[in-house]
């Protein structure tokens, strides 16, 4: 398969740059660029599949597309129904997104189990590693259907969800060739999977302001999000004195500067006003009606409700000092997963072994594992991408960290014994 | 014509409750409401123009449509070439506006002619009183239409302006019946033209605040508008540490909030940022790009000029220290206009001879005086209106209100004497 490889590993340097060559060759599935754009059970998907099947059977495993629209790779261990350790991440990307979020923890962990075989190492366990049809739920208005499906958390109404072609995400996944109504069956038993390990890019600048190819993810964060209403008074901009205005953006402007100023003040506590509409939006009319947004991620349900108390202690006072009439909702609210301990400690001792020094950090961004916590215990591995850039054509790892965490994850893989 | 009128005048009362039911059936020539919505050159202008006809036959005057789609009545000394003073106002309306914004300077001149006629005065100047067909640049994206053809400024430019149905201001008028080729004719002769009143609602509260019927406009405001461009950095909401953000909205709620600091601590300044907008505009994005408007409003240049810098000031302090690459592009400017001082004196007299208290304040909005201060001296009388509500289908003057204004006027219009 490769020349350079031989029955006792492969030689240093060499993973890395197996590994950014089947991810650059991964990219060229895409729709029309800049960057990848590669949907759920899109014809990018259809194509890409033969690729991953082939990385598999390299790897010793067995591909198979599932009901979901996934592409689970596994071991003898694993379909004789043995204890099996779940690894992967998504095949989808977001419109005009990089070569490294989502194909970066299929193609990787598939790498590393072909590493170990050249070294000939027989694992212990059972390995699966899936490439999850769904993460980014760009194409559908519901997301991580594959990993759902594998914790037996889809509900029927999660497949009636349409594209903005009016297709259901039952119909796709039927002229995807996929027989939806088996969903049900492919949900894991709990008993016999001894846990998930996902490898992502880091999607943040902290590793590479701490200078670590790698980080162990503690935690994928909880998310809440609230939609704000202000209501001032309409009036002509031009007659209206200044001391006399309810001007509802003025109001908004003093409660985004506020809830910035928290923000900036909390440890780990991230937010943000990503979305702000303001009516009638004309340059020659006082703001009469302004909605926003208010997103607050952190890994400690403790302080995301601290810091939604600020958020609406700061509405409510402005509000009322301002004279405007306002309403704060909450649209959305996922709690925080936390990472299992012992995959952690693993993840740490595999670092150690391979000479990286531990840093432990959390996801901001939500995760295949939020599924799949419901499942088994859950882990992820990080990987440092240049100047935090992802979603975007720009993305980038470096070889010598694709190198660095296939390392880790094999030793991590080695070590791991079921209990 | 009313069995109350006799030749000493109109009694106590009967003026004000004319003058608003004039108001009423004229609103009646509406598109559906609410409110009244009556465009340039539209079948409600059209039909219209008999009851304003009908007002102008009364009051002494020989109506006629003229090539710009003015409704002009004159008094035989103008016929006739004589020094002339012109009144009038707009007969278009904003979509769902109100009875009173424009008709009420049209319907309320007509009025103060029929009971000086009636009174049995004969004026020793002549007279016009025009129903301009447009002010409010609702159907065409240009405006006074009128008045920049009386005071002959009218561009062959504007005449092709198109509404969005692709139709021509040019081709509009000659469906309309108007001869546009004759506009350069109807332009005013300087020499023998007097002087131009409008009368119109406030627009604001000040005189609802003041307790007065009306008050002398000063001046017409000097208006600037400028577009602000904000550029941050991209970047996912839940993995860029807060302190590594460069997010244009909050740098632009700063800016919001210290463009308003300077507007409220300054004397006839207004001004708004009435418009905003984001990009990607995310509940989950950080904001890599906001553009929003700064509208400066002053009767005096100096301090307009003063607002801009200070405008300037903050966006260049607050962009340059949260790192924001920025740009402030002027897009609109327009000198004030003052209100000449014989007219805003004689105007008080008025006011006194009728017990009325005298209110100077300026216009915040533009009116047709913009252009006429190119023929000839300008001046407006404001009239209360409740809440300072205006362009707005609950816009309302009280008859009171509406019988004081047309005695000011009376007592303006005996008083003035040609050159």
């Amino acid at each position: 398969m490769t020349n350079n490889a031989d029955h006792t590993g492969f030689s240093k340097g060499k993973l890395g740059q197996i590994l950014i060559k089947r991810l650059d060759e991964a990219a060229l599935f895409s729709e029309p660029g800049p960057g990848v754009t590669r949907l759920f059970c899109s014809p990018e998907h259809r194509n890409i599949l033969p690729l991953i099947s082939h990385w598999m059977e390299q790897a010793g495993l067995t591909p198979e597309l599932d009901a979901a629209g996934n592409l689970v790779g596994r071991c003898p261990k694993a379909q004789a129904g043995g204890k099996t350790f779940i690894m992967g991440s998504h095949q989808d990307s977001v419109i005009e997104g990089g070569k490294y979020d989502g194909m970066l923890g299929v193609a990787l962990p598939l790498l590393a189990l072909e590493a170990l075989r050249h070294e000939g190492i027989t694992l212990p366990y059972g390995v699966e590693v899936v490439a999850f049809g769904d993460e980014e739920g760009v194409r559908f208005p519901t997301t991580l259907v594959g990993s759902k499906a594998l914790a037996g958390s889809i509900t029927p109404n999660q497949l009636e969800a349409r594209d903005t072609q009016g297709i259901s995400l039952k119909e796709a996944l039927i002229t995807f060739g996929c027989s939806p109504e088996n969903i049900p069956a492919i949900a894991r038993d709990p008993v016999n999977t001894l846990g998930f390990l996902e490898v992502h890019i880091e999607q943040g600048p902290i590793l590479e302001q701490s200078d670590h190819a790698v980080g162990i993810v503690t935690a994928l964060t909880g998310i809440e999000r609230h939609q704000v209403t202000l209501i001032g008074k309409a009036g002509h901009a031009g007659t209206t004195p200044m001391s006399m205005r309810h001007d509802a953006l003025v109001g908004a402007a003093e409660m985004v500067l506020a809830i910035d100023s928290v923000l900036q003040g909390t440890d780990d506590l991230v937010g943000v006003v990503g979305k702000l509409d303001i009516h009638p939006n004309a340059v020659n009319v006082i703001p009469a009606l302004v909605t926003f947004t208010v997103e607050l991620r952190s890994p400690e349900a403790a302080i995301r409700h601290q810091g939604r108390d600020a958020v609406e202690a700061i509405v409510k006072e402005v509000a009322t000092r301002r004279e405007l009439a306002f309403d704060m909702e909450n649209t959305y609210s996922a709690d925080a997963v936390a990472c299992a301990d012992w995959i952690m400690q693993s993840l740490e001792e595999a670092c150690t072994q391979v000479d990286q020094p531990v840093e432990r950090l959390f996801s901001g961004a939500g995760h295949d594992g939020l599924a799949m916590q419901a499942l088994t215990d859950i882990g992820m591995l990080f990987v440092r991408c240049k100047a935090g850039l992802s979603h975007h054509p720009d993305e980038t790892i470096t070889a010598n960290d694709g190198e660095t965490a296939t390392r880790v994850l094999m030793a991590f893989l080695k070590q791991l014994t079921p209990p």
